[in-house]
């Protein structure tokens, strides 16, 4: 069974991502085109099979996270591991890129890159436990990376960004008739994990650096805030796929215990005078890679309170 | 994609099964339950792997079968061969039973035989195809195999028997909002193929054995009904594992195209009466499996006219 409505409820079920085989897409059109467009400016734009040495520490910390998890009873699944070198696609790093969860329905959306659709097969064994599946239509000029949707029980807090169009919008609006796709637009990077996030029903945290109070989400009008300013700025491998804001990428395992970046001081004050229990963890290559705490993971089930 | 929202608007793309490995389940509970209720009390229910020459035999006629639907046009699909013997499994002989289709959308149901539940990877490629999959949670009372189901555009005819419930029926009502779905409960066997077969809107075969003025299902009252009286007895080998009914189950490949039981000439004649071009083939085992032209295919798109 797959169950989870929202980004707070308690965590009984996840999938935490794995680094094997990472690889930045050589023939991938989308990929190349995007590339075109980066603002850094001082190294190229990676190209091919992610460096071995990289790859071992990134799942050095992938275990530890599950490890983690486990110990706060938490029921964690892998994916399988896909040789994505060979076969031209990107890694099983982000989970949460691939996969919507929504209740006990599983969204399989036509990502950015087409080259990511290989990691839907490191995942197939958890799309079968979903009791609905949605698969969007490839080529019909729907864009969306499942990292571009937040889950906030009636609501679905949609980024329009590069990974997510509006008529990705509009078809996901049909398939949920009785949500409420928001979709926002104050961020023009790909998804919405380091920007909103939601820490439990009425609580959210937010980065002041794109969002104010004129575009902050309608859902959010009654929820209170608080104003992320700034994070600790961490190192990466020669090409920044994430930006420093990756740190707010955070895993809510319940409403009062989150996984966050050890070297976020700042941020884990603000989430102790809040009364969370804060473990901290590390993701050496969360920049390089391009994933926190948030999208190395996929939760299947939290349950409902 | 995936289209099909009848049982008679032209065929475009079809599954045929295929008989490899065929088995008598020796250790799904529900099997054996079933086996003691068997009214035939000549030859045991048989048991184990079918013997080599029926599976032979039924993969030549497969495959002539095949081989005419592409005459037709037709895309011919096949199951992947599955070692249903080692596994304890049944067949892929009748993949009708295992995936119902409505539209663009697939269902996996809750079979009557928990060991049927492995022919769905033999369909895997088909299921991909699909936009959206329902999969009805097992263990939660639901019975229901696809072929319980008969496809009538606006309205899904469900016989309520021995593989289909109630529960299930209440599940694909709440699936399928804009479909009628009509129960009714004339035959206390298990499929409705052999019951109940639409020719074109408005045209259907019934079986006068079994339906009579006072339980035709609302859906045809202006339709008109072909009452079949009788057919022509086939053979079996051991044991019957379908009634001599299974002659009904023929497959329209367009609203004037039928394939049917090259022994049924008086089927045959009424066809021809009614300016349907019959396409009479054989499959020697149909009895034996249990699976006429109907059971036998899974039609993926049908083009809505």
């Amino acid at each position: 069974m797959i169950h989870s409505y929202n980004e707070w409820d308690p965590l009984r079920e996840v999938v935490v991502g794995r680094a094997d085989f990472a690889n930045w897409p050589s023939n991938d059109p989308v990929f190349a085109q995007e590339s075109k467009k980066t603002t850094w400016q001082e190294t190229p734009v990676p190209s091919g099979p992610v460096p071995d040495w990289i790859i071992d520490e990134a799942n050095e910390d992938l275990d530890i996270l599950s490890a983690a998890l486990e110990q706060c009873g938490v029921v964690v699944y892998r994916p399988k591991a896909i040789d994505y070198q060979s076969r031209g696609g990107m890694y099983g790093y982000c989970p949460r890129d691939r996969l919507l969860i929504y209740g006990d329905t599983i969204v399989d959306p036509a990502m950015m890159y087409p080259c990511r659709d290989i990691e839907t097969e490191a995942l197939e064994e958890v799309i079968y436990r979903a009791n609905t599946v949605h698969r969007m239509p490839r080529n019909e000029g729907m864009t969306l990376d499942a990292a571009n949707v937040l889950r906030l029980n009636d609501t679905m807090l949609y980024l329009e960004s590069a990974s997510g169009n509006q008529e990705a919008a509009r078809w996901l609006q049909h398939k949920f008739p009785d949500v409420c796709i928001e979709v926002c637009n104050f961020y023009s990077g790909v998804h919405i994990d380091s920007t909103i996030v939601p820490l439990r029903e009425g609580l959210v945290m937010v980065n002041a650096s794109r969002v104010n109070h004129s575009n902050l989400p309608n859902v959010f009008k009654d929820w209170e805030i608080l104003w992320a300013a700034d994070v600790v700025e961490q190192g990466f491998y020669q090409y920044p796929y994430a930006s420093k804001w990756i740190a707010l990428n955070m895993l809510v395992v319940d409403p009062t215990t989150v996984i966050i970046d050890k070297h976020q001081t700042n941020l884990i004050n603000t989430l102790e005078n809040y009364n969370f229990t804060v473990v901290p963890l590390e993701l050496r290559h969360s920049r390089t890679l391009g994933g926190g705490f948030h999208c190395v993971t996929l939760d299947l089930v939290r349950q409902t309170q």
